[in-house]
């Protein structure tokens, strides 16, 4: 097991994997030939073999990947196999919408607190999730024992949320603020860039006129 | 000059590369090192260079990178230089959240029209933007020239609704429901997959204590 070197992209990859074996095994699918799992992702099978190869031995020639124990292996390998309590700042328009997603809880990831400063939201309850204010923050980390943090207050208030998050133990930010975070060593940042998305999609479609 | 042929993470770093160069700019900065920017992104200088050498000769030795002439090229390979109409299909909590969010039309993305099906939702304007009713999608997809849609109507919907997008012309679609999207070659899908990207700070959080 050497999960320490496995490159980035092969661990963003096995997030795309597990949601075709979920899906598969939504569907009642008990075994998927590596061929087949490789192609319904528009990868190659070498591809799929190498990136799970950094964290063990899955799969066996003639036989394919077995669903349901992949999916087992796969969660412990990205440790959604236990829950994990995560809270979120900034109850606007984003924060609102991620807290009525559902797609969070389903994956493993269990929204605790939300926090805001603005003293007409705090002690409203959002689906279910009750917003503090900030000042809370320490305290309710402390609590819940959390470590992810989401981070969708604006721009200018970014870096700040995320120093104070930092200081209370957070580990893990997911950032939707468009603006990069400086944070100390051992935290990680994952910045969610919506523009950056429509970009890639605006050079495809602009590459494919080219063509 | 060979876009069709550079990698997707190369391509998806010029957006990095873009913001990076853009928030510079807002800062007065006119020329950075490419060392610097380099290690200002956590990436090699030798990895930027070899990204941008997919799209023409930039920076020079001694001198590093000039910032706004950069930009300009960059947006020019991403295809921003020019303004994209886009259409948002599915008025609900994300969608709101979406026509709200400001970091689209400076990056040069305007949402002309969101869809809906609830009559309820339908006429009404967000952010300045009119809910029509998704009938209306053939005819104000070719009223606007709109090529690029989000979609962020609930999981069972999507397919459906990628159909009739594709039929109506449109050439990109960036995903925001839970679920994989089948589309004709020559429809590029972009998903956005929330829980992925929690997924992956478990990851990181969790390798970290396991050193």
């Amino acid at each position: 097991m050497k999960p320490q070197s496995a490159p980035d992209p092969a661990v963003k990859r096995l997030s795309l994997y597990l949601r075709r074996l979920e899906r598969l095994a939504s569907e009642g699918i008990a075994k998927v030939s590596s061929r087949e799992f490789a192609e319904s992702l528009d990868i190659t099978a070498a591809k799929v073999r190498k990136d799970l190869a950094w964290f063990g031995q899955f799969g066996s020639p003639g036989v394919g990947y077995r669903v349901a124990p992949l999916i087992e292996e796969l969660r412990r390998i990205l440790g959604t196999d236990k829950t994990w309590n995560v809270i979120l700042v900034g109850a606007g328009n984003f924060g609102r919408a991620l807290l009525q997603y559902k797609g969070f809880r389903k994956k493993g990831f269990e929204l605790v607190a939300a926090f805001d400063i603005a003293v007409e939201k705090v002690g409203r309850q959002i689906s279910g999730v009750k917003v503090h204010h900030i000042s809370k923050l320490s305290q309710i980390i402390r609590r819940h024992k959390v470590r992810l943090a989401i981070v969708t207050v604006p721009d200018h208030a970014a870096q700040k949320v995320a120093e104070q998050l930092c200081r209370a133990g957070i580990k893990g930010i997911l950032n939707f603020a468009p603006t990069s975070l400086r944070v100390p060593s051992g935290v990680a940042v994952d910045p969610v860039d919506l523009a950056a998305h429509l970009e890639q999609l605006s050079f495809q479609v602009g590459s494919r006129r080219r063509k």
